[in-house]
């Protein structure tokens, strides 16, 4: 028989979406299931259930060299939270599963509770459980339960063609970091050892003027992607318009790399991109700040392209340019 | 600075412990945090919710030499049911995370996750959602959140001095199927590789007249130790009512090593210990049948024994002893 690998049949999305479709979802209150930031779930007649896991993987997600026990903590609960809050919600409860080395010092673990713990409380998150297990890596595995106002619920699929693309925040710092890191060279690598979620607060009152929303975990373009596969459109990305961290533009000029390609295709910024129609925009801006225009939703057969002010160029699929060298197995 | 290693301070429930008591519990909705099989949050005035997270860990939980893909899936799927019914409670919705080896193939996933669906779907339990990963071991992890009526919730923290200890089916039959696996004689392994939980409307009925119970993942003589340590008492276990499953004894023989000790320290059968008051026995025995009488819960000061007929002995504490031997990393 032939044997297929996963990345022959298009990654890790289409490996899920394939595995989801086996399951008969007869559950009235799943309102949604595989396929955006959080799973939502029928609370009651106002609210509604958010529910989302990420698994932390040693030199894949994080690396002992670069990471403080306490930063590890701090980046596995920012990263859960940010799916919360981009789809309008807060976190209220956590579970954590851990496999740890048997070489595992309590300092280590103290410290890593003190990041979990510290930026748990700045979001009112509960840390109600967990397992502890034994492996050769370090693993962490955060779920998170929030909840949703229903009005206030954003999803990847409410987009539609007309709306304008924006995007909170500056990009591309994370991956600078990384690859300043990878590469041996001094630099600015704080956005990548010390990710931060977009608060609570920030996210609830984008939902109110937004359509789609999405968090940037995977870079501007796979995260535009999401937005147009499962809302059914196409979109242009104004590529002279992605806001640019300073620390990107710095990285790029020390390692003759694009800063636009750390934006696009780096990720773990947890900035927030959503769709908004255009009246919309001055309304939000006066209780929300801190978004750029980046682009627009076309209708599906437009595609998705990216434009730099003379030429349209197709969004390359890859985040994986950018990721943490594997050592082989 | 002196390092301490997390076995100094007293192994994984130590570290808990620890680890858990830094985070101030404020929230009156959190009935149980850390420190039971679920967390137990206020759902409405009829019930709670419980959650429940397990990490399983290639070469720790399973080795990939002994189980098939399928059965992977289905002990990820049973081991956290366990936990559910063992607190008198029904699962519904479950979110998976992976870390997967670069190498690993569709035909591999297509598998595992028709263990996961068909384990799932006996227990009428959904997966909403997960997080695909990498790494150089295959990860898995399940959360998953369950309901249960505000009557039939049963915890730890039950039991009184007087009650009689039962356990439900028979014991050690995966900790006699590992053995034998790692000393490599044949015979009968399926209690290992095909774990089960009970059902639900087993732990159901069980919990109308229970006071405090617990599932076995880690010993008999482990899980009376939780009961005792969260509910303040001592307990007595009768060493020779034990009920030992056929394929222990013969492994046990096979192996010339004691199937109580399988029982006691080895874990996974995923039973279900209970107390309950002498007189509600036989009401129980009415509606389900398969339970041993094995120990009785006594007052705190006379600690926590194994009786032989002849002798107390103390519970050791290890379930160590059985584990996968780990691979030098």
């Amino acid at each position: 028989m032939v044997k297929v690998k996963i990345s022959e049949i298009g990654g890790e999305f289409a490996l899920i979406q394939r595995l989801t479709e086996r399951q008969r979802m007869d559950d009235p209150r799943v309102i949604k299931g595989v396929g955006d930031d959080c799973a939502v779930l029928v609370r009651d007649e106002e609210s509604h259930w958010l529910l989302t896991t990420d698994m932390m993987v040693e030199n894949d997600h994080f690396s002992l060299k670069w990471f403080t026990p306490q930063q590890i903590g701090k980046k596995l609960v920012e990263c859960n939270v940010s799916d919360i809050v981009s789809m309008g919600g807060r976190p209220i409860w956590g579970v954590i599963s851990m496999s740890l080395p048997q070489s595992t010092e309590l300092e280590f673990m103290d410290d890593l509770y003190e990041g979990i713990y510290r930026a748990s409380s700045k979001y009112g998150l509960k840390i109600v459980g967990g397992d502890t297990t034994h492996g050769s890596r370090l693993v962490l595995n955060l779920t998170l339960i929030g909840e949703v106002k229903r009005e206030k619920l954003r999803c990847r699929d409410m987009a539609e063609p007309g709306d304008i693309i924006c995007v909170t925040g500056k990009l591309g710092g994370s991956t600078g970091g990384l690859r300043l890191l990878l590469k041996g060279i001094s630099g600015d690598i704080d956005k990548h050892v010390n990710p931060v979620s977009r608060k609570i607060e920030e996210g609830e009152a984008i939902s109110k003027y937004a359509k789609a929303m999405i968090d940037v975990s995977d870079g501007l373009g796979s995260e535009v992607r999401h937005i147009c596969e499962e809302s059914g459109t196409g979109a242009v990305i104004f590529k002279n318009n992605i806001p640019l961290s300073t620390s990107a533009l710095s990285a790029a000029e020390s390692l003759s790399e694009s800063a636009y390609d750390y934006a696009l295709y780096g990720g773990e910024d947890f900035e927030l991109v959503f769709t908004i129609s255009e009246e919309d925009i001055g309304p939000l801006r006066m209780e929300f700040k801190d978004f750029t225009v980046i682009g627009k939703i076309l209708e599906k057969e437009k595609g998705l392209h990216i434009e730099d002010g003379e030429r349209l160029f197709p969004i390359e699929s890859g985040f994986d340019h950018f990721k943490y060298e594997h050592e082989n197995t």
